[in-house]
């Protein structure tokens, strides 16, 4: 495991304050071992540092008193969702109170007329989709993970349909937030664009809850399309199938999703979910529009994909050959770790310019070749996003060490092709040293504007930016 | 003419600013009246407040040094494009230096196959899209005016086709910027998604100059529709036509541009443009696909009008006729100020829940009549957004105050339905009361980052948040 540094902790602040967040919420601050553990840990390889406390609000107005305490008596404050982040966000460093929002779960409005709809923090994507269901909307951000949408907001996240959707960046009206003096702020309301000031909701997405602590979310919502179809293509190299992507990106496409999963990653999802797919470099794809839309989108790219050696084009618009396609991209993660039980996959998140990603992806194998290294790749490949997961026996120090080098060098990649280190996960602990590789002299100030709204750096503290 | 107050100069600071500037750019720094009044122009009520200085840089390096002796000398700069904004946001209220950013307008580079380029902030909008033709590529932010697409991005500009393709917010990938201490940054690279930290971008979008000066974007792109066309439909009222808009957007009908006329705007493009219009209330579109894509987007639009009463809707693919239909809404301005020539437009830039919109642009019709205003009134209503334009005699006290009181009612309307008091335009120096009955609590986070990235207020101060 890696271990991130330790900060420096104010004893006495800490025990003060948890002291009156004792008293003022009885059980619902635990600060048993167990808890305080389970509120620390991620899907990481960074090691473990427990909050001294884990508070359960249950309205905005109690995060803010909580808040509130802890700027009084410089304590830090951690939000956490659940827990699926990867660098370590959540980690306490220098100790303090941990806010899990999951009991502020309320769908507050569903303005369908709008296509817009207002939820707290604790709302989960999956959740929120069941929810807008019957009226025919949806929320389209997919992470994977089911996680919380203000945890969500708070790494900027994104996944598979982004290509088309975009990102959380794209698909938050405003949130409601605390700031770290415990005040409630409202960044926007439910205009669909506004030039009204600086845009304090793009400032808190990503920021990783130091800046402050979402406690409602104001979401762009889509119609359901008429007609989804899904495609799978299988390709005879990297090279060929990023070549299709690219194509399909310049031809405009409206492509809904557009993933690739690597030879290993086929042999890992045909194992794992019982498919017979050609172990062979593999793109899948949906489309969403109207009936004709659809099945247009579909009949071009394979037109395209034909161009570049494309075999064993399958379109399918029936829900269930779809979902068991799409589970099977969702289960990705375990059934990479199943090619070698007992490793644990280091995910790794660069971003490149399209232009660029054959190239990436074709080095990141070599490279992981080079090392030794069992190391799945799959991708958002239409944004240049992919992910590869070096699946190490944390027992073997030398194993572990070339995933060290592997990652540092990877990310290096990217940032050379003017590409960046994090294209979702976020910064948190683990990619601190690569932020000012990548942005230099703006992390300046970065750092001056966490000092200025936070100048007890008691927000997530250890987390994107160098403390003061 | 309304007069913005006027802030303390600093007359020892500019004298000597603009003596070193003037040995260091020769005639490329000028202060003669003529051009100095001119770079405080606007198109706005606002009277003009010059700066003492106009400077022309050719280059990031010469921005730097203009802003880095500005801020050793505490002398405001305030960077200048094509003085097209609405809301005295180049006035120089402190006096100080204005960076005129015209000569910095080369195209660095177009990615075709990553759908985006780099360029200087002084290329305008439709300078862009005529270097791009060739490529089979556009830049779809269009408004109106043919600003600099660094002005653009300092206000967070939009215009007729955000509904399909979003605002500047959405369109820039990375900004290189001069900060307030005269060093240059990166807020980030050519991937088409991060997670890397805080969205300086973002920040910078928006932040009309009062940060730092844009000195190189990073743009998306999009290739060319295959297939573009047009529609316009006649309305029996402004509630038909904008239910018929509520309902296009939530049937997920993917319009590039749905545009409103009421009435007397109709009869004024009617005038101006040599149209035989039905003079009732009026939807201009845009359709962006592939041919049967588009066409039945346009059939589609169709139906859902007759449904709600359309008539005379008439849809062509002909470039010609569609360009005289959009050269027509283009040229709203000035058709609209031949309603009653010699007389004052001041614009209004309201954006609501698109479920308010009818409510708001009926109740803004009730309003300027019952204060005598003729106000016409065009909007791009896919995103609940219009401009009434009340055409005011400006040495009529009693008019200008009407006009006044007419302004700020709308604003307020537009809060209070859970909108903004300015879509596009930007806050600059007329909206900044409104900022604060907007956004209450936030804006004093908005002075923070102010106050700690600008320390002494010297970029384009008086606009958006409070002077320190």
């Amino acid at each position: 495991m890696v271990q991130a540094t330790a900060l420096p902790r104010n004893e006495a602040g800490i025990e003060t304050a948890v002291g009156i967040l004792k008293q003022r919420f009885g059980d619902r601050l635990q600060t048993g071992g167990a808890i305080r553990e389970q509120h620390g840990h991620t899907t990481t390889w960074i090691v473990n540092q427990s909050p001294d406390a884990v508070v359960f609000p249950a309205s905005t107005a109690e995060v803010s008193e909580i808040v509130t305490i802890c700027a009084t008596h410089k304590v830090p404050v951690i939000p956490f969702g659940t827990g699926t982040s990867l660098e370590g966000h959540v980690n306490a460093p220098a100790g303090g109170v941990c806010v899990d929002l999951m009991q502020m779960n309320k769908v507050i409005a569903v303005n369908a007329g709008d296509l817009d709809c207002v939820v707290q923090p604790g709302v989960t994507r999956e959740d929120l989709n069941t929810h807008l269901r019957d009226q025919g909307l949806f929320f389209p951000i997919d992470p994977g993970a089911n996680a919380s949408l203000g945890g969500m907001a708070a790494t900027r996240a994104s996944g598979t349909n982004a290509v088309r959707y975009g990102t959380m960046r794209d698909n938050v009206l405003s949130l409601e937030a605390i700031m770290p003096d415990g005040q409630v702020i409202r960044t926007g309301n439910r205009a669909k664009k506004s030039s009204a000031g600086y845009d304090l909701a793009r400032l808190l997405i990503g920021a990783e809850g130091t800046l402050g602590i979402i406690t409602e979310l104001t979401l762009r919502l889509h119609g359901i399309p008429e007609a989804i179809s899904s495609a799978r293509c299988s390709f005879p190299s990297v090279d060929a199938a990023c070549q299709a992507v690219m194509m399909t990106i310049q031809y405009g496409i409206p492509v809904a999703r557009i993933e690739l999963l690597d030879e290993m990653s086929v042999r890992a999802a045909n194992a794992y979910s019982g498919l017979t797919l050609p172990e062979t470099p593999l793109l899948l794809l949906e489309f969403h529009g109207s009936e004709n839309g659809a099945a247009e989108q579909a009949a071009t790219f394979g037109d395209i994909a034909g161009e570049f050696g494309g075999v064993d084009f399958a379109a399918t618009s029936t829900t269930e050959e779809r979902n068991k396609l799409w589970q099977a991209r969702h289960d990705m993660y375990w059934a990479c770790l199943q090619l070698r039980p007992g490793a644990q996959g280091i995910s790794t998140d660069v971003c490149v310019p399209i232009s660029r990603l054959a190239e990436a992806v074709g080095a990141a194998q070599d490279k992981a070749a080079e090392l030794g290294l069992i190391a799945p790749i799959v991708g958002h490949v239409g944004d240049g996003n992919f992910h590869t997961l070096p699946l190490i026996d944390m027992n073997n120090q030398a194993e572990v060490a070339n995933a060290d080098q592997f990652v540092s060098w990877l990310n290096d990649l990217a940032i050379s092709m003017d590409g960046t280190c994090t294209g979702e996960h976020g910064i948190g602990q683990g990619k601190r040293p690569y932020l000012v590789k990548e942005l230099g002299a703006a992390t300046q100030y970065m750092s001056a504007i966490k000092a200025a709204l936070d100048p007890y750096d008691i927000m997530n503290p250890g987390k994107i930016v160098p403390s003061q």
